[in-house]
């Protein structure tokens, strides 16, 4: 009995954590894809609106990371309109969540002109005094680079 | 006289916030800088440690993210008693956590014989049901890779 018990708390743990998870992995992966379509035909703002203020970068192109939307906004300004992202595809994401934070994971195809770039990505989003999911840390780089 | 009670609580808060950050912040990267001492003497334990069951994984020398800690323990063999990096600096770490989740990024020159390997990090902790914080995802990739 006592097992028995036992194992149905487990069941329904595992149950509410994974719907909660599933939950917050649409809303993420939604988010993301949002921005990324934008930036993919060269609109810059869907990924500056969802940036925290604190946000911390890495891409293959700096040398350093970098710190503060105010930097990044400035970086970014060289992509203006220079994007045409003709096809992509946002490989198996994942979301490894907690109710305030989370994780989302994935490769990424983009197709430019003739070029297919290959990337990974890590954003971690964290939810602000206002309950919005921001991003608070990006990390993108190439597949294989040295093999390019 | 409740604006100044509402400075001081914004100031008890932040305060708050702060000190909890900064003890969390410490802790994970001596956590960090632990397994990554071992790791440059050829003990790859320290991370494989420090790894939860459920880990997502890039580096630059794989096609796709790596997922959960059985393949990342078989794909580490290869580099078992091959690592000898006699200088590293950890470049700038930073953490942004909640009670339970934290992720930490710096940059990271390593020197492996006449070679200097620059590095972009980003690790994401998780505490797991004992309270210990856990690695649940990495991202390794090369300070620009093109410009090698």
């Amino acid at each position: 009995m006592k097992a028995s018990l036992l194992i149905l708390g487990i069941m329904i743990t595992n149950s509410a954590y994974s719907q909660e998870n599933t939950a917050i992995s649409k809303e993420i992966i939604a988010l993301e894809k949002t921005a990324l379509e934008r930036w993919n035909h060269g609109d810059l703002k869907g990924y500056l609106e969802l940036y925290a203020e604190d946000i911390v970068y890495f891409d293959p192109m700096i040398d350093k990371r970098m710190d503060g939307l105010k930097k990044l906004t400035e970086y970014y300004k060289q992509f203006e309109g220079k994007i045409n992202i003709t096809e992509y595809e946002m490989i198996d994401p994942r979301v490894q969540a907690v109710d305030n934070m989370a994780v989302l994971t994935f490769n990424l195809n983009s197709v430019e002109g003739n070029q297919v770039y290959r990337w990974n990505c890590t954003e971690v989003y964290m939810k602000n005094s206002e309950n919005k999911w921001k991003i608070i840390q990006t990390h993108w780089s190439f597949v294989k680079p040295d093999l390019n």
